[in-house]
């Protein structure tokens, strides 16, 4: 029988790591002993958790190990994190350390380091002298000094915040079609006057059905009035923003009578054909021929943003990243520094997205499906918070609201 | 092999019914030979249909029969109806003809009669010198004279009312959740308007979710308002109407803040507590104790209203009625003369419905889930437009619409 | 300020009790304090949990006090419950304490007694001499003598039980499509095994969609080879068992081919009436019409039922409760003494089971739907393990494994 | 008032397109007058309508003529097609005609010229003798014969096929989970008997879901034995299909138990990691690592696939093609002359597919959640029948029905 001293500080009991802990030792057929527990006294003290893991042999053992330090247990006695080259161009070696999305600190050189650009999926590479940092296995090359194991790793998962949970409290229930949503609608509207106020980044993920639903002029008003800082999205959602506003159309319907529109159905090549003639989107701006929308209204304010192309894209938009990598390096860059990410009915782009996210960035996800957030949360992008509504009403509500 | 004459008149191509006649014909195997067809020169004038009809044997020829009449297709050579008492208490016999919801007239005693109070799923039964009706099956007496066989029955049913396609077109497309709803919140104004001022009579199907989701106060506006004449639905839309009103919570969840409520979750039994102590919801008015709310403005109007029972019900109030057969006559009296009706949210109560419904009734059906659609329709009741919306926004944007 | 010292006891770490009792204090805006806390050593040995609540009003602490009597916490210094008379007929006394579906005991003549046929949202009834039960606010009797306020109840929320755990462990995650269904067919195989070798009692609701997929054959086999032991259910589920025993169709669609058959739209109003004929289903199986499926395989072993009637119903069949007070009486009894509950895609009868049922009774809720494990969980059933999949399928991927 | 005459040939009547043509113009608020309307006597012969349509302006007629043709409806007068020079790269005249997916003719040079390539979206351009062909708006060069106007095209919508009717039959009903899903594994399993014999082309468009679900064997199977001639898919499905082959487990979780494995989460990272190492699937399996599965098998034969791309990619595998443009172009060529698409679960890639498919090649979509199939249609892809069903259990069901 081999044992293992571990500790674990924080909000141990209301953010449920406490349980998470005990719950999966038991579950991995380990045995512990708790040596200290220092309960907080009050809701304003942390708790202290040390405990001794036992198991039959040391491969369980490491992967009882990996599995602890995943949600916020570490190892008492720090080790030198192993460290291994990687042996060749986007390979790492084969027990390579694989990221969460949450806060991560690396044993190095006798202290724990902090690791920078977490994000979920990643190896762990230690800079000669610049400390550690994620790396996406296709920037790996050979040579670059990979972690490895997870025994010289802490892991911090998110502590709910009470005034956090006070606000979105009633959404974190559960992800049901049952609740009255002009809650939901008050609480993000001040959400996002604070964010404004606060400096915060808002970067908001939106898929086509944003204009099919009718909610096209909302988030246009949202993103002149300052309330947006970043857009992530597809091909999709500009053609239809651009069909809307050069034909009133959404797919061939028009969006004020609902009715199929004479010529409809090609108004949406017929808005890519236009932006082609002009050369972009920005120039079609230039020359006076777009006049509003989403994407004036984006591109107006300077906003970053990326559309990233699919399998699915008609056209594209000269605006269009086609490439995948390259999107996503845009993805990245947009997200940087994010406070606050709205997911506006765009399951693709939200789990890119969210693939991508620390998991302390908070996180709102409108579907009127409720699959979508039960699937993010599957991913691992268990902070998104979901409401399950109608996207175009809810945001015309939104935006109603902050008017107010 | 056997053949025989049919004909067909109305708007037989723009309503799809003779290109559902000729598949039915070769989907059954059987044979067919146009003799006449006068198409409408015109968008005014109908057309008219006479086709032989032939099969290999006099079974599959009554078959095919009694599926043609069912969707507008009728013998030429109009024979007696086939008479026979019935069997005994609730029992028909055995080749009865099964009502569908559509027009229907039954050839007897040298004319065509119409049948009284259509619905799906009822056997005919002629009443001496008092014509033909429709009667549920519970309700057939021994020596009831029921229709027999389908060969002296014809069905016609509805054609598309074109303004009404138009009014309606957008939502007829196909049951998505990627529309505008906007644009059917303003056409369902209009109708109501309209309805309103001709003096329709609009009836609410109504479910719990109306309240859950922050449709309840929009929802009294317009019975109150004179929109609504006739009000369909369970024990539970009572009691979370109730509990909304006398605490403002919805199953223990505060409808302003959306936050858990102290005490909350027994709000719902103590509403149905306090009208017990009061004896009724009628007299709980009368005491000054219920002020407002879906079930004040219904009983205030004096809207007939009818609350079904359910398995699953708490309480129930001593408005519900308890027992189903009861619960089906006092939902058909209230439907009696309908329409227009409203299924808001509520999958069993608008089945229920459906059932009783004639299909020339306009039916607008208003849910989350777009599966509620489907299965209406799987279960014959194809005249309902289904809009999928989040219905608490929805009803909010109605009043709001109707207010202007 | 005042003060008040709570308990609780049991696995309050891994069940997550803990956790819930501080997230609610800190919710409700009071404060508290450990006073003692002594954690199980190991999995073996439960924890023990001493705090002191506190509030600025006595109202304020009455109703945390409700809340934390729900999830498992009671005051430390035990009081006599505070017993009123019910002034009414189906009326309590206002303040009485509503129940949950968790085991439950009230502090009586000094000693904490135990609270008989738990079930949510009833009143607890002190019989002379005879203890504590738990009462429907319509089967209240003036002068019941009713427990009022929370302060001397004592609630003991379900410990998850890690065997069991461990057996339906992957389906806890979440309610995800995107689950292999495979072994969820091989775990509940196992468990019927277990089951019906320790001579428990397996309780099957059952929705008529159960037929229409295809899964009516294999229900009638673990109805007949003895793995169910009660049935709850509606007419709908009857009509399509017996339209399908006598016609093959399930509403007019042969189950063989898939196909509309000729008069098939009529075959439930057929089969209806040919019950109606006999008298009642048992008759017809005594006749010999009637020699297979699920009614007949429950009827011949003498399996416990009830069909409760409901809003949407046609017929109904002879052996259908229209009466909803009755249906709910006869659930009841059937579920009397239940160790498993198998809910087989019936939203409205699992909800209504759901409503009956003690927490600690193990159900598995099997729907294509995602939403309807979400309903029960809102609606306080929260014991419901949900795998989302095709019915149909399911049970004879279930009847397969079960007879090899 | 302008009049034109148009015309039409085929199963007008059972295909629905006479009753389409008549009801577009009335919505469309012209006239008509039939001036010749020849009814195919039997089932064997097509029928003829000549009819005159008349508008206030020619601006509505020229409205009117477009959406006449998209339906199967051409002017009896041919005239030239009107060609005008593409005005730049990637761009097309303003008034170009935009393809639908069904079969068209132009009338170029004094007859009816088939064009090749049919797809949706795209332009038509005329090549020096070389006749028609369908061109991406992206695809355009400078100088291009661009057809423009739809008065010299004509389309031919399929006309339904009543052999296929009758095997698919029970699917084309509606889009409902509530049917025997049985039915569709039998149809299914004879119509890819047939397709193989026959020398056909069935091309699978599989999403990770059917990993996930447990369907990964049996699809490995069925490309085995030779029913799939080819797989268009994303990265993610081979990311699962390896890490499912190498370690047992689908995202973490372990396909035979259903537990969630030791290091499990970092599986799919290391199965690309592993891929990486050897250089691409291929050469690890010429190395003897991956000896199984989806990709295997598919690799093995030969099978033409394609992988396409997407934001929310791990990796990527070397085999995946990241650049869109590209990727659309290699499932083009993939889905060249494809007698059956099979949509297994993959809502991004069938939209894709869909797209380049002409409209006649015949396509089921099996998928959990109904709204799948609602939005191929909705985007033009009607032709898709739907099977709403657990993915997985249906693919073990038909690979077991296979080898019966």
């Amino acid at each position: 029988m081999i044992t293992r001293r571990f500790v674990s500080r924080g909000h141990l009991i209301d953010s449920g790591i406490l349980a998470s802990i005990l719950n999966l030792i038991v579950k991995e057929e380990a045995g512990y002993e708790i040596v200290k527990f220092e309960i907080g006294k009050t809701n304003a003290n942390p708790s202290q958790l040390e405990l001794d893991v036992t198991c039959g042999t040391s491969e369980q053992l490491a992967a009882v190990t990996l599995k602890l330090v995943q949600i916020g247990c570490y190892e008492k006695k720090a080790t030198e994190a192993l460290l291994k080259p990687a042996p060749g161009d986007c390979c790492a070696p084969e027990d390579f350390y694989s990221t969460t999305n949450h806060k991560t600190e690396v044993f190095h050189q006798g202290a724990w380091r902090p690791v920078a650009g977490q994000r979920m999926d990643a190896v762990i590479v230690i800079d000669g002298g610049k400390g550690a940092r994620c790396s996406k296995l296709r920037d790996v090359r050979p040579g670059d000094l990979v972690v490895c194991s997870s025994e010289s790793v802490r892991v911090f998962p998110p502590e709910r915040d009470r005034i956090e949970n006070d606000l979105f409290g009633f959404m974190a229930n559960s992800v049901s079609s049952e609740r009255s949503v002009n809650v939901a609608v008050a609480a993000l509207a001040e959400e996002l006057i604070r964010q404004r106020k606060s400096g915060g980044k808002v970067v908001a993920v939106v898929g086509p059905v944003v204009v099919h639903t009718g909610g096209a002029d909302a988030l246009g008003t949202l993103v002149r009035e300052g309330y947006i800082h970043g857009l992530l999205s597809g091909n999709a959602l500009a053609v239809h923003d651009l069909e809307y506003q050069f034909y009133g159309t959404s797919l061939g319907i028009d969006l004020k009578t609902g009715k199929s529109m004479s010529e409809g159905h090609k108004n949406h090549m017929k808005a890519i054909n236009r932006i082609c003639g002009h050369g972009s989107i920005k120039t079609a701006m230039e020359s006076g021929d777009l006049t509003q929308g989403i994407m004036f209204e984006t591109i107006r304010k300077g906003i970053p943003y990326c559309l990233a192309g699919s399998i699915r894209d008609d056209g594209p938009l000269p605006e269009t990243e086609t490439d995948m990598i390259k999107a996503q390096e845009a993805y990245a860059a947009v997200l940087e520094g994010a406070t606050l990410v709205l997911m506006l009915a765009s399951m693709l782009h939200s789990i890119g997205t969210g693939n991508m996210l620390p998991s302390w960035v908070r996180t709102v996800c409108i579907d009127i499906n409720p699959a979508v957030v039960t699937k993010l949360s599957d991913r691992g992008s268990s902070q998104a918070t979901g409401i399950v509504s109608d996207v175009g009403l809810f945001l015309r509500a939104l935006a109603q609201k902050l008017s107010e």
